[in-house]
This record gives C-alpha cells, sequence and structure tokens, in this order.
C-alpha cells in the first residue's frame, strides 16, 4: 500500500476558519498516515509515469550538457522550452508564439507575477465561486479584493458577471481583471461551456475587462475534448498560464504564461526580482521529454487513469452518500466539488473525518469571503483506485450519523444555510 | 574555445541609463559571441564540477524515490535537506537549526520573500553602495527607498552607517532594515573586517536594526578562511540568506533563509503564494550530493579554480591598466571593482568595450540613485584563465585610447567626478 503522503493539506487547513497552527499540525500529521485516504492534495499520480524514461531523460541532459543545465538561464525561460511548449498549447488548440512566452516555477508563480505586475492593495479582482486556492493565495498576498461570482454546471454564471460588472461600474470602480479556470475547473470540477466562453469574451470587450485564464487541466478531458480557449477568442485581453505539473511532473516545476509583449516585458522584469531564473535542468529535462517521448500518448494514460478514479468516485459516492448530499460530475481531471445538508459544516467535520481515516478539503479554503462551509472538494486524481471506494465509504458513514445527530437537535426544523451563494450543484450522477 | 553565453548581461544593462530595450538587445547578442571576453556574468565555472558524479546523483534520486522527486513537496522545503544545509552552514560556522530554515529557489527568490514580508512602497533600506544588483531588484519591486552606505577596503563602512542613522532618526524615520553581504562582497570584491562585525552588530542592539545577511560567497575564501556571521554575533535580528548555487550549481536553484520562528512562518506563507513549493527533485539532488560526494573538497576545487583566475586578472590588470586606473584585490569569490580616472563614463563605454571583444558592468548598474558612472564589475570566475589576460590587456587598450581622448579635450583639466560617494578603493595590486 502506498503512503498518501499530503503536502498539500496544511496549506489548505490554514485557510480554514477558525484553526490554529498547532491543530493543522496535528491534523497534518494524522491525515499524513498511510491507513487516511486523503482527497485532500490535488496531486497527479506520479507512479503514472514511465521512469525509466524520466531516469534516461534526465542522464542524457546532464550527459550532453551538463554545464549549460547546472548554470543560470535567461529569466524568460530557455528559447528551445517556449517553442516547445507552443506546441503543446497547440495541442489543445490555444495559440501562442515562442517569443509570448515566459517560463515560471509552475502555474503558481505564473499567478503570482500576474498579481505583483496588476494588483494594488485594494484592488478588486474577480474569481470564480470557488476557486483555487493557490490563485486565492497569490491574489489575498498583494491584498486584492477578491469578489466571487457563482458558478453552476456549466461554469461560471456569465449573467451573474454582468449584474457585478455593472454593480463596480456603479460605484465608480473597475475590476483590474477576472481570474478563472475554464477547464474542468479546480476545486468545482465543471467546466465553462462554449457558449458562455463567447458571451465572456464579448463582454470582457465591452467592459475593457483583463482575464487570467488559468489551464492547468484542459488537457485532461476523459474524452480528449477540447474547448475553445478565451485567448483565442480575445487574445489581446488575455495573460493565459499553462503548466507542466499535470501533464508530466509537478516536481519539475515548470509553468509558463503567454502574454501580449508589453505584458511579457514587464513580467519578465518581475520575474527576475522574484528568483532571477528558472532551472535549466529542470526546463532541460522538458525539453528533451517533449522531444524524445510519446508526450501525447502519457497525457492519454494519465487521462485514462483519472477517468478510472472519477468513476469509482461517482460510484461510491451514489451508494454512500445520505441523501440531501450533492456532487459535481467531472469530465476531466482531477475534482469532485461536494454540497452537504444545511446544518452541517465541512472545515468542523475534517477533524472526525480524519479520525474516520478520510481527509478532504473543506470548501471554505476555495473562497476569500469565508463562503464554502456547506462544501468540501474531493480529489481522486492520487489515492489508489481501490481505496477510493473505502475512502468514500468512510465520508458517507461519518455524514449519516451527522445528519443522524442534526436531526435529533432540530428535528425536521434545520437550521439555515450558511451560505449566501448556489455553488456549482445539480449534476448529481447517482 | 568555451562559448562565453552571458544570460547575466541584459538583466545588468537593464539598469544602466539611457540604454533602450533594443540597444541592450544588440549588445547582448554580440556580448555573447565567442570571441567576446566576458566579465560581466557572476557565473561559477560548472566545468569544475564531476559531470559523472552529478549524472550519478541524479540517476539515483530518480531510480530510487522518482515518484516523490517528481511530486509536489511542503512549502518550507524538505526537512532531509534542510538538516544538510545545517551542515553547510556549520562548515561556515554559522549557527542554525532545521526547522529555522526555509528552502528557496536560489538566493534570489530569499531576497525577494524577505522584501515582500517587510518591505512597504517609500520605506527606507540601507545597503551597501555598491550592491548587488538582484537585491536591488527585489527592493526596487516592492519600492523601496534604497539609501547606499559607502564601502573601503574594510566593506561597510560603519562610521557613516552610524551617520545615516542619525540623519534617518532625526527625520522621525526608521529604516526597515540594512541588507548587507559581508563576505567577498557582490561587486565590491571586499569582506567587512571582524572588528566591524562586532560594531555593526552593537549598532544594530542600539537602533533596534533588522539585518538582511546575504552570504552565497562565504565558503569561497581563496585561504579557506571564515569570518564571525553576523547570525552569529546576534541571532535575533539576522535574517539569513545562504545559496548552494556557487558551492554546487544554480540551476539547482536552491537556496535558504534561515529566521527567527514567526519570520520563518510568514515567510514560508508568501513562499507558498510565490511557488507553492520548490522542486523536490532538484532538493534531492542536492541532499544526495552532500551524503554521498565529497562536498567539502569541491568547494575546495572550486576555490583554488577561482584563486588562480584572481591571480591572473590582478597581474593582468597591474600590467595593462593605464595611470589613474584602481581596483580592489579579492581574497575570496568572484569580483574585481575598477575605478576609471574622473572624464569616463563606463556605461558609455560599455559598447565600445564589447566592440574590443571585452564585456564587463558598468557600475551603475549596482547603485539605486545613479552613482557608480566611473565604477565597473569585473568578474574572473567564468572566463577560461587563458582568456583572461587578453581581455584585460583589451579593456586597458581600450581605456588608454579612451584618456588620450579625455586629455586631448580637457589637457590637464580633468572634468570632475561624477559620483557624490567614495567607493572601496585603494587596494590597488600592481
Amino acid at each position: 500500500m502506498r503512503v498518501d503522503t499530503d503536502p498539500y493539506l496544511e496549506r489548505y487547513a490554514a485557510r480554514v476558519r477558525g484553526m490554529r497552527a498547532s491543530e493543522i499540525r496535528a491534523l497534518f500529521a494524522v491525515a499524513s498516515r498511510p491507513e487516511v485516504v486523503s482527497f485532500a492534495g490535488g496531486m497527479p499520480d506520479t507512479s503514472v509515469l514511465d521512469m525509466e524514461a524520466v531516469e534516461a531523460v534526465t542522464a542524457q541532459v546532464i550527459r550532453e550538457d551538463g554545464a549549460t543545465a547546472l548554470q543560470y538561464g535567461g529569466g524568460q525561460g530557455r528559447e528551445q522550452l517556449r517553442e516547445l511548449l507552443v506546441e503543446v498549447m497547440r495541442h489543445e488548440g490555444v495559440p501562442g508564439r515562442t517569443d509570448e512566452l515566459i517560463v515560471t516555477v509552475g502555474g503558481q508563480q505564473a499567478l503570482e507575477l500576474i498579481a505583483k505586475c496588476f494588483v494594488d492593495p485594494g484592488d478588486i479582482v474577480l474569481a470564480e465561486g470557488p476557486t483555487y486556492v493557490g490563485g486565492l493565495g497569490a491574489l489575498n498576498s498583494h491584498q486584492a479584493e477578491v469578489r466571487h461570482i457563482d458558478m453552476d454546471a456549466d461554469g461560471l454564471r456569465i449573467d451573474l458577471l454582468e449584474d457585478e460588472l455593472a454593480r463596480i461600474a456603479a460605484d465608480g470602480r473597475r475590476p483590474k481583471l477576472l481570474y478563472t479556470i475554464p477547464n474542468h475547473q479546480n476545486p468545482a470540477g465543471v467546466s465553462l461551456t462554449v457558449e458562455r466562453r463567447h458571451r465572456l469574451a464579448e463582454l470582457a470587450e465591452q467592459h475593457d475587462l483583463l482575464i487570467l485564464e488559468d489551464n492547468p487541466y484542459g488537457l485532461l478531458d476523459f474524452a480528449g475534448r477540447t474547448n475553445p480557449s478565451l485567448r483565442e477568442l480575445i487574445p489581446d485581453r488575455v495573460v493565459y498560464v499553462g503548466t507542466v505539473s499535470k501533464t508530466i511532473a509537478p516536481g519539475l516545476r515548470t509553468g509558463w504564461i503567454a502574454a501580449p509583449a508589453p505584458i511579457r516585458d514587464k513580467l519578465v522584469l518581475l520575474r527576475e526580482a522574484a528568483d532571477l531564473c528558472p532551472s535549466n535542468l529542470t526546463q532541460m529535462i522538458v525539453e528533451r521529454w517533449l522531444v524524445s517521448q510519446p508526450w501525447r500518448e502519457q497525457i492519454k494514460r494519465f487521462t485514462t487513469v483519472y477517468h478510472e478514479k472519477a468513476e469509482a468516485m461517482l460510484g461510491s459516492l451514489s451508494e454512500h452518500m445520505p441523501d440531501g448530499v450533492d456532487w459535481t460530475v467531472p469530465a476531466g481531471a482531477f475534482y469532485v466539488w461536494l454540497t452537504v445538508p444545511a446544518g452541517i459544516d465541512t472545515s468542523d467535520l475534517l477533524a472526525k473525518a480524519v479520525n474516520h481515516r478520510v481527509a478532504y478539503v473543506p470548501g471554505r479554503g476555495f473562497y476569500a469571503d469565508g463562503n464554502g462551509g456547506q462544501q468540501a472538494r474531493l480529489c481522486f486524481s492520487y489515492p489508489e483506485v481501490a481505496r477510493i471506494g473505502d475512502g468514500v465509504a468512510r465520508l458517507g458513514e461519518l455524514l449519516h450519523e451527522e445528519l443522524d445527530l442534526v436531526r435529533a437537535v432540530f428535528g425536521d426544523d434545520v437550521p439555515p444555510a450558511r451560505r449566501r451563494h448556489e455553488g456549482p450543484t445539480g449534476n448529481r450522477g447517482g
């Protein structure tokens, strides 16, 4: 049995209301035990990689060009790599040119640099509700005022975005940007429909809105489908972020930004102030991987595994969840977004869940405004497929117990839901 | 002959007064030609490394623990690595505990995170004059008001620091921190004497001053000597930065911060917002290098090579430089700081120098306030030793020509020096 160590849990838990550092650490220690099935960390299953190929590629880089691999490099990243990343984008239909790209330390550094470039303290930034905790981290560290726009099964609700833009304009203000993950969103597990992409593009034109399009999961559709990118629809209004963390491996810490030239130049200066340059070694490993390995096939192997795990999770949810629990049905990537009945708080429940040998990330981690108390993110990409059913059964058992408690206290008079917004629900698979 | 590609030159040149991006790029393209001897980039000589050992260590990491190496890790960095970095610090006499360390993407990310943690726009930050261009980059990107304190052959002038602290207090203000590189300073090539370290520690206590001690070069003393660190003298007032970029290799992008616990916790949160975590792969390569390779001997091999190159440069400077040119005599690391006579501007001269097939970094790159017009940094660590003499001879020839021009125009009536401050000079080796 593999040990589900989970470096992610701690940083998510830090956003959960009311938990102290010491409690988080204690919880983290327990959640990392092998007997706990962790649906917390948003980690790819690196065991799917051909390790012999990785070893061969890496050794070759050092043998043939070690002095360069171990030296400093340029702040924009290696041209050879950027050329190949343009091919990766093209595989998904996203347009791009080598000179428009900046290689970053994973997608997270891309988000940080873009936040540093655009966000002044107090600036309004629009984002999906819920949204990626690392995106919130980057935005918050530059003191953005994040306003969430609710989602449904079709992704970001463009009607609500339009309302919010009108409200902001009525206040005589302007949002700095919209942060969106259109494909297989983290944590909601839903994608923006094609029709809504076009409506979003029109709205962006009308309101002169800058869009931060974060796309870690676009190539992980279970059926191999792709959607038109916002970068394709409105290239001048989009700063695009990609990463190899989910298509090759996160340990290579390689992501990128594609941006119009004036923004690119600013971002390169900020990146040099941030860490001088990305590692030549890891860049050259990615290059050689893309040149010498069947990377498109490797991505298919990943999605086949994730599809199988998603099916396992969805089947178990239907089997084990009590009435009143709802969840999204992902068509790709890593995540199911769970909504529990009113009266249960997923932050409060986490310690009990870990005690029941199952872990998740409480929904509040994905909101800047305290919402998400009735939600949880379940990530199915990392645990072994055979353990997913066990984990879901344990969570189901706990939720049954909790609901019995709620009913014992309140009878049919369940307490009102704490969340103000509607989240993406209603596509329950059962 | 090795090609002296120079990713550094562009970022330094960007700080040089009056140069446009297009000019910088053109200059950079020329300076990267193999016939140019570049003293510009502050790059270690990675050809000194045992590449077979690097290849073996890397392959072993992937073979034995590939799934971990390619996965996400924790934001503070791997505990195993931090333990070993404490040993590296101890080798230099710097105290530290595993839990006080944060692994960063090179020393540059350490500087960026510390700047982000402490510096609000307009805050006064004290720094040596001249100082590391990347330190200035990190501080400027957070809109610090950098005030330089002059140096001499014994390092930072503590008497001038005391004056500046008094001036700031008289204005009712406080400096956020003092940024210092006490050992073999970049770019000045001088070290802070032991006596001044003690005076600096006293001053810091008196004025409640936080010190950012940046120590990339402490283990590169040509005679293997070490100095007491400020962290040793006043641990509670020091945030310490180390890196393996000069003792192993910069392509591994591995540095670290050692800081008191409350500061460490803030920095870990900022690091997670910045790029989630350092690469497990490169961390594990560094770990295995430190565990399995004779790293202390490797550092000696580096310093032996750099000592030989320093001697070559100092000998050639004595032979080829015209009267009125002065330079520092380094006892370790990478750099000679050159001062040319009044009437010559090193920024203006750079294009001509590159035309003469020699490159350096103009002194203005190392000041936030426009000083340094009569200075240049010559880095001897990277070019092959046989080419150093040629490069210095070309620069000497150019300076002779320029001085003839200055004399033809002004006669004995040389124009006044443009710099307000005294820099470290007066230890001319000739």
